[in-house]
Formats: structure tokens, sequence, C-alpha cells
């Protein structure tokens, strides 16, 4: 008889975004008058650049003779779009990261899921909390983590590293020595982010203790201070101690165009066992690549036109930022975040928990947000809003919390 | 100190089709003269149907406007694109498949590779040889094969069903119980296939020893005799025990737009456990989705004229795989398949192996195929070619195998 992965069984049953949507329908029928905006979930609404549509319709032609015809793609993705990532993301920036470096993926998500299955099982993780719930179910899923406890929400074999605004939100070497440490910068959900020089502590630490970092940068496109690292690789020594997750989804507003990569430099080693070549296995394994007009979707996000549009498409987004920034500094809630990010981290008022706060805000000014505590126990008593919602929406709802 | 998968270092090195590529670069380079002609790899050739052109280029106008643009798609799949596979492949046949048993993807590779995830590490796979390289490769990355005896080309807890000429390549059930048969149905490599009476014998062994079959049926387009099921839920009672993956690639010609899915029917229970309950996390965990223009591209496939346009895409490959058939048969080769898939598997003459055969047929008709071995031992002796060329080049290459 057949047996399941018994590591499914561990996984906490209901996950955060159902929940909030269930209210939210609840609260909709009961009130079906009421307007809801919606600033919960980091999902784009600004519509894909007009460089990067014009690449697709091309690409679509393409496939439609069979001279341009394109099957099955190169397994690390077409040289056209990792040399074009290799040039704008690393080379652009001093950093010395080769195509063949570079996986194209369908996705960070996809990416974020699947990389610890190149690790064994036996490797203790770090996770800055609150955190991105991938990173934890993943290694739930694979065995990793130990037994759950619901009261305090956190996983027995699971290092947690608190960001909260005590330590200004960046994440402290912790007491026990993890094998791989996932940071997210700028956070996802904090909104925050560290300098490069608190950056370079980290490529050092994980250097010294043999450690390897998953570095999600899926929100880079919104940095906006001189003082942040745009990639891991600008931290001397990341290349024999880290491995770097993009996406397209926040810089191009690909959500539902499905596109990222990932950067598994040739140095990065255990033992003589290269971690690109594993990775190379299981990509040519279990994946088969994305989609040929996907990939001329990415190559165009990198051409002049398309570098253009998308840094307006940011700076709508960062208007949105900084209207929600500056409307709930005015309303008198402590905020943080939305400078280097598009996500808006604030402090709930008057002790309310992370939920009573979604309660409060859906009922008394219909916006629904994201509860902090959905991302980790430290996320309690914060409370997440997002920028990608259209301006006249975001100026909506800043009203109606302003007049709360 | 970080340590890796080590499953990964007993997958043997050399792959089989980078193995070809290989060997005929060399001899294209030794001799620039020649017209090589590929009928090796499985990979199509002739463009994208226009019915589904025109749905891409739809689908590219509707995400360059904000009122149409689609974000993130939902977890399992369009409910668009669920419903029309639930009517035309299931409903249709008189199989009672729901559209949320339904579970769209980037393809039949990704989910033959990941679906092993949701079960025991413990459990015994059984599997066709020769097969599919993937699903035995996946197995070894998760730790459930053994050790590898490259002398026979076997692993030590892998259950393997022999397919040859002496048993009609029908593989029969194995003395060993297993956990989990992959079944591949009309099948790569061999291009037969079994009867849906046989099938429902699977499907009865499989439910009276508790063995779940991972059905992949990538080729059920092609299969064109009376008595062969188009989908295992033809069989009675396979909802309790088989999972169902089907492709785009060979009925569409998506290699290169990647879509695919998998059906896990909500009756498929592991004890009080839904495996529809898990892959619907798994999916929702690790996966964000096939591109929305890519699932509308899948829609069209079910569209009226896409399906005329299909039908005559594969008469074309079916007139390539019956020229190559015949061609074979003239020449005085035994050969299989190529009625129900479009492969073509023949008996290697005068006792060569699979690979002398190969470098026979470089050298002396300058036409590349796969050697059988390269799919499992039980392979060896046997050859396949393909269907997938164009018209031209197939009868070209037909010509000269005939003039050896």
């Amino acid at each position: 008889m057949f047996q399941i992965n018994d590591n499914y069984q561990k996984l906490p049953g209901s996950y955060l975004f159902s929940t909030i949507a269930k209210k939210v329908a609840a609260y909709s029928e009961a009130n079906p008058d009421k307007q809801i905006i919606r600033l919960g979930i980091g999902d784009v609404t600004q519509p894909i650049a007009p460089a990067i549509i014009d690449a697709m319709h091309k690409a679509v032609d393409e496939m439609g003779h069979a001279e341009t015809f394109h099957g099955y793609a190169p397994d690390l993705g077409y040289e056209f779009l990792r040399k074009a990532i290799a040039d704008n993301d690393y080379k652009a920036r001093g950093c010395d990261i080769s195509p063949d470096e570079i996986f194209v993926s369908d996705g960070a998500k996809s990416d974020s899921g699947n990389i610890q299955e190149i690790f064994s099982v036996d490797n203790r993780i770090a996770v800055c909390d609150p955190v991105y719930p991938v990173y934890v179910d993943s290694n739930v899923m694979a065995g990793r983590t130990g037994t759950y406890d619901a009261q305090t929400g956190m996983w027995s074999n699971v290092i947690y590293m608190p960001c909260t605004r005590e330590n200004g939100f960046v994440p402290e070497f912790p007491k026990e020595t993890p094998d791989m440490i996932y940071l997210c910068l700028p956070n996802n959900p904090t909104g925050t982010t560290i300098t490069k020089a608190q950056l370079q502590e980290w490529v050092d630490y994980a250097n010294k203790v043999g450690a390897v970092i998953i570095y999600d940068g899926a929100y880079e496109a919104y940095i906006s201070e001189d003082d942040v690292a745009h990639t891991i690789y600008e931290c001397e020594g990341a290349k024999t101690c880290a491995i770097e997750l993009k996406s397209f989804s926040k810089n191009a507003g690909f959500t539902g165009v499905r596109l990222g990569y990932t950067v598994v430099p040739k140095e990065l080693k255990c033992g003589d066992v290269s971690l690109h070549g594993m990775w190379a296995r299981r990509h040519g394994t279990k994946f088969n690549g994305a989609p040929y007009i996907i990939q001329r979707a990415g190559e165009a996000v990198y051409s002049d036109a398309g570098k253009a549009q998308l840094k307006e498409q940011i700076a709508y987004y960062m208007k949105n930022a900084s209207t929600i920034k500056s409307g709930l500094q005015e309303a008198g809630f402590e905020v943080y975040g939305g400078v280097n990010a598009p996500y808006i981290w604030l402090k709930t008022p008057d002790a309310m928990t992370s939920w009573e706060f979604f309660d409060y805000l859906l009922e008394k000014a219909n916006v629904v947000g994201t509860p902090g505590s959905g991302f980790g126990p430290s996320g309690e008593g914060y409370f997440r809003l997002t920028a990608f919602g259209s301006y006249e929406n975001t100026v909506a709802a800043l009203e109606r919390i302003k007049a709360l």
C-alpha cells in the first residue's frame, strides 16, 4: 500500500490569503453597498508596458511559422535573455556573473520553493520573522523543520531571526549556527531593508560558518537609497556562499506573465560538488523552460523603451507608497517601509492584534490589508499595506483611514 | 556547514540526449559536406495552429490594458481552461472528472518530475523498461531508488517491468508489489500501447494491491485504434488509484509554449488523506500558475477551429510515422509502434547494439535517431525514430536508409 509524504500533514490548515478572502467575502455579502478597496495581496494592477507587449506579439507571430517556430528551449533559458540579465543586472553593477550562471525559470515562487531540494534534509534553516511563507512551507514539506507549535506559531527546528522595530528590522546573527539562511531584501512583508555594509556582514558570516544564503531580490527595482545593494554579488565573497533569486513580477508586472531567474555561481561548492551542476540537473530533469514568448517578453524588459516605461511604472507604485506612508503618518500611525519597497508596515494602534486591526479596517474603512501575524509570530501587532493598487484607490483608502 | 542532497551524486553522469548531441556535433565537424537529418528527440517542427496564434495575440492585447490585465492566476488554473479540459477530454468520453480535479501546469515534464513529492520516500516504484528518464531520475533525487549498478544499468530499489517484443511490449504485473506504478500509454519510447481491457487489468491490480498509478497520457492524441483508452478514467475504479498527467506539447505543438495538466481525483486517498488536497497544497506553495496568455492558448486548442487545425497537424505527423514504418519494413527491418503514437521502435539488425546502430545510421545515412538502451536496459538492441520531422526530411531519411 502506497504511503504519503507525512510532512504535508504537519502544515497548519489555513492559508493566510484564503482566510482573508473568506473574511472579505463574508463582509461584502453582509454589506453589499460598501465599496471595498484591496491593499492586501502583492499583486500588481498596472498593465504590461508597450515595449513588452510588442515583443510578445512579435514572438507569437514567430511561433506561427515553421521557419521561426521555437520548440523546446535550452535548459538554462535562451542565451538572448541570459545575456541581457548578465549585462544589465550584474555587469552594469560591476558584478562578474556570466550568462551560464543564470537559470531562467517560470518565476521566483517556483525557484524559492524548489531550491531547498538540492540540499540535505538535515540542514538547519534560518528565516527572518516575519517572512514570506513559501520559504518555511517548502522546508516543512521536505521534512527539515521539526514539529509545529500552534501556541507560538513556530517550528522546533527552524531558527527564527526576529525583525521588529526594536532592532530596526535588521536580522541579527542567530545564536545557533544555521546551514541555510533565507534573506529577502528589500523585505516582504516589512518593506524595510539593510545597507550594503550590513549585507556584507551577512556574507562574511555565511562564509565563516559555512552557510549558504538564499537571497530573494524580488523587490530590487524599488530601491531608492544609494547605500543599498541591488544584488548580493555586490558584496565581496558572495559567490562562494549565495544563491540569488530574482522575479520579473514586481519590476515589470509579470505576476500573470510568469518569469524569474536564479543565479548559482560556479564558485559555490560543498566540498568538491558544484551547486551549479546540481541545480542544472534539477532544472533539466523537472522543468522544461519558460515559454519562448515569455522569454522574449523578459528580453524587452531590458530594451531602452522597456527600461523607460518600467521606470515610470515603478514611480507610479512608489508614489502610492509615499501616499500611504505620509497619509498614515498624518493619521498618527507608526509606519515603516515604503522607501525601498512597495510595502508599508505599520504598527497597530492601541495594542490591537494584527487580526483585530484587520477587522477594524475592513469594517470601519472598508480597506483590506494583511495582518502581520500571518507572516510569523514577530509580525503580531503589525499590518501590511501594498502600493500595488491604482493611485485613485490608494488616495481614497487613505482618506478613509485618516477619517477614522 | 551546509550539506547537499546526496542523492544527486548517485545520478549517472552522462545524459542521453547530450551524448547524442556531442556525437552528432563531432561527426558534423569532421564531415561538413554531409546533410544530417534529425529524427532523434521528440520535439515538434510544425508551427502553432492559427486559431491558437489568434488567441495568444488577443490575450497579449488584454495584458496591455489595465481593464483587461491579468495578474496572479487562480491556483489550479483559470476556470475557462479547466472547464474546456473537463468537457472535451473527460465528459465527452463519458468520464466524470470535474474542473476542480484538474490542475493546470507549465507542462507534463514538471508534473511528472514533481508528483513523486507528495508520496513517502519509502514507497517502492515500478517502471516500464525502457522508460522516459524523468520518472526514474526524479525518484533518484528523492532517495527512493537505492543504488545504481552501472553494469546492469538498474537501480536496486526500482521494480523494472520489461517491455520487449517477447511480451508484445505489454508490461506484466511484477513479482514484488509496487507502491507507485508509472505507465506511459501510448508509450514513449516504444510507440506501442495496450488495449483498454489490458489497462483495466492494471487498474484492478492497483486497487487490489493498494498502489497508485501515475499515468502519463502525453501521446493520447495519436491514438488511432478503437480499443485503446484515451484516458485511464475510462477504466472502472481508476479514480481511486490513478493520477493522470497530460501535455499540450504533442497534440498542439506546445513544446516551446509550455502547458500541461494533472488530474487528481478527489476519491484518491491514502487512509483519510486526500491526495487532491496534497497536490493543491504543493501547487499553491511551489508554483504560481501558467501564464494567462498560455492558458488562453490552451483554451483555443478546444475551439472548433483549433480542433480542426490540430487534427490536420496530427495527421501530418502520422503520415510521417507511416512513411517511416513502411519504409523500414521495405528495407527489411523489424518495426513496432507508429500506429497509436508518433514513435517508431525498430529492432537493430545483425545483433548490433543500440549505440552501434546509432553510429552506423549516422555515418552511412546521416540520419540521427535515439539508441533504445538510453531508455533502460531492456531497450538494448532497439532504436527510436520520431515522426516529428518535416515530411520532406522524413521521406529523404527513409530513402537513405532503404539505400543502405
